[in-house]
């Protein structure tokens, strides 16, 4: 993979996340030329997952082509490359289909899910991107099917058994999510099911959900969730978990229909390529200027940073902080072309949000504590005046109103047959 | 699998497509228990497929949830089975968890493409379901990525080109479409690529395209491709053909991008196994009151069922054929109940529409031949109209909508990764 020489320096951008696309719209109008990376050609809406997981939303209402979004920005170029090295002495990054070398490096790929060092990838559900989010929902409605299949009380109950790891806000928005799919749709579509034998469980190894926010937000999200028909168990940590069941530190086995596993992020694979220093999450750890240490010309965003030393706390591995340091690392870049001194960043907490179920959120922003339909509107309105592209905001409101008038889910196709055979475990009577 | 034994007698559909689903809602408020099977949770709108695979319609857009659609039928029960086999003497059909006896058994499986019995599945990419639609996409999609990193003219020239097989009404609406999007989509989102080695080829065996309509017809939707860019070869049965070229028999190899093959339709594998009589095409012999012979409680329709003697020629495989014998079916099923003789099946042909790209389609209905715009105006009004579901006919007018007045397409995602593998043989430069 050649690249043209170019009078104008290059800025290399890997992943097309919020971070990674706010750089490049920061250099928009700069004597730069920018070229963007990412394993998929489209940027995912990464905080309405859990609705795709739920089928809610249609995958593709979450998703832009990355070549829309940065249609009208003539510096710009995508590439659909997985990035699988970076070698800070040649200035070179390695693709799947070859070298490609930098001026400026900006790593903004992003996170993976946490399995804190046990091998339950293969077993459990994450919800880290389009394919995960699809894939669940296939499991989810699968478990369904293969209950209403299901003759004698106790497979039945078991299949209709969902387990949800970790009690953070991605943990709190699905659970809520499934518990009204159970008691909305449930009864419609599978009029032979025992409802009875439906739960959700959502297993929290600390003595608290939602950890970031205010005591009083974290009481009143708990009783939503209880109101929903959702059993939380705190100071659970799962010891062991397979497709079908969970076990916890205590010995305690729970068998399952569907295991969910959203307990916590760490850095994506690409970090242990990239030569420098990391902390326990895997995270690159870069100076308050955001660069990797020795290496000005290197970047790091998003959650895949850590910023200032390993004293430091890391920030939330969340979109603002994503958004705001590539908003710095673009003004950065044009510092250094320009010979000005780096800034430092500071993250500015606007607040946060966790949305459960209909009607119902709790947020904690701008130092107001709200909760209830207020928190659930605001949650609404913020988000899809956030989501990218005027299309996707027309047909995410269609389906919203859709689901909010009608009680109903619109989305609820199994796409995958693998899914089918996976749950088809819980099944006994296979001939 | 037990079935709680009834005093109702129980009517097994094997499928809900089209015919399947007319069946059980034709059996609706009759005596009788219906039990629906499929191997997918949703019925597919197969007319709009080439829409997905073209990235104009989402997939979730042209499907509806099987249960959903029978929600409101308190006598139908759907059973999410592949169904594997079938016991004439026993009464009896197998599925992948047991086995299910009924009193009336339809067969209304659908179709399987038609490789002539060539070995083509696994190289050439059909268009049968939303798997094969979505897959198709991405193939497209991973092309036109390919070609943006190629960097000799040559193979840009073959990634860009791509061979359509088959000049019947899938492969002439899909071509079409296809030219749409390259000539609205890549410009905007490919401006590095040379566009003048974009290609679209249409391979058709005999000497003409829509081999049902009137040779007026075929001559305007032919004039209107030609319009489009689409290059159509008569006369050029394809000998062979892998991922990435045709063979002719003529010998001639032309190297392609992608390969789509819609050159025909045979019977589904089930249909092998049903121990009775079929045409070259493995369609069921089935007599004009659509009955297996010998087996007047056994009714096979649409795309699987051949009816009359073999010197009848077979009805043309499309939806309003299934429906109209799917109407006819619920009715016999309560004529034998009621001790009445069974009806038999007169095709009423009000007609075949075709469309090619934006504002254009031709269309033979009540005996009118229609063309251009007025032709896909009415094109575009039945198939609104026809999308079952309120929902789902609002998003595919907002899709469509969209589409038309920005010449832009929503939905170019590439979902899996599997397909951008397959592209990458093209890719010469990879390390």
């Amino acid at each position: 993979m050649k690249e043209p020489v170019g009078v104008r320096p290059l800025v290399v951008i890997v992943g097309a996340g919020f971070g990674g696309l706010r750089v490049a719209r920061g250099l928009s109008r700069s004597p730069v030329d920018v070229t963007i990376l990412d394993r998929h050609n489209y940027h995912t809406f990464v905080p309405l997952l859990y609705q795709v997981a739920t089928a809610g939303l249609e995958p593709e209402e979450i998703a832009q082509p990355i070549r829309r979004i940065l249609r009208d920005v003539t510096n710009v170029r995508f590439r659909l490359n997985t990035v699988t090295g970076v070698n800070l002495d040649r200035r070179a990054i390695t693709t799947d289909t070859g070298e490609l070398r930098y001026d400026y490096l900006v790593l903004a790929a992003g996170s993976a899910t946490n399995y804190f060092g046990q091998d339950l990838a293969q077993v459990t559900s994450a919800l880290r991107d389009l394919d995960d989010a699809e894939r669940l929902r296939d499991q989810v409605l699968g478990t369904f099917e293969a209950a209403s299949a299901a003759e004698d009380p106790a497979s039945c109950r078991q299949l209709m058994t969902l387990i949800v790891v970790g009690g953070g806000p991605t943990g709190v928005e699905l659970a809520g999510a499934l518990a009204e799919l159970q008691r909305h749709v449930l009864p419609h579509d599978y009029p032979d099911l025992d409802l009875s034998c439906a739960r959700i469980l959502l297993l929290e190894a600390t003595d608290r959900i939602l950890p970031g926010m205010p005591p009083a937000l974290q009481a009143k999200a708990q009783a939503k969730l209880s109101e929903l028909g959702v059993e939380i168990r705190f100071g659970a940590p799962v010891a062991d978990a397979d497709a079908n069941s969970v076990t916890l530190s205590s010995g305690e086995m729970i068998p399952a229909g569907a295991v969910m596993w959203v307990a916590g992020m760490r850095a994506p694979p690409l970090a242990e390529a990239v030569p420098t220093d990391k902390d326990s999450a895997g995270r690159l750890m870069v100076s308050k200027t955001l660069n990797l240490p020795g290496h000005p010309e290197v970047y790091a965003i998003g959650d895949m940073a850590h910023v200032g030393g390993p004293e430091t706390r890391p920030h939330p591995m969340l979109a603002p902080v994503a958004i705001q340091q590539a908003a710095l690392v673009a003004e950065n870049i044009l510092r250094s072309l320009a010979g000005k001194p780096q800034q430092r960043f500071v993250y500015k907490d606007r607040g946060t949000m966790v949305t459960i179920g209909r009607n119902a959120a709790v947020a904690h922003i701008f130092g107001l504590r709200l909760s209830g339909f207020i928190a659930w509107l605001i949650w609404l309105t913020v988000h899809l005046v956030w989501l990218i592209g005027f299309r996707n905001r027309m047909l995410v409101l269609v389906n919203w109103a859709w689901n909010y008038l009608t009680y109903d889910r619109g989305v609820r196709l199994i796409r995958r047959s693998s899914s089918r055979q996976h749950v088809s475990n819980g099944n006994e009577e296979a001939p």
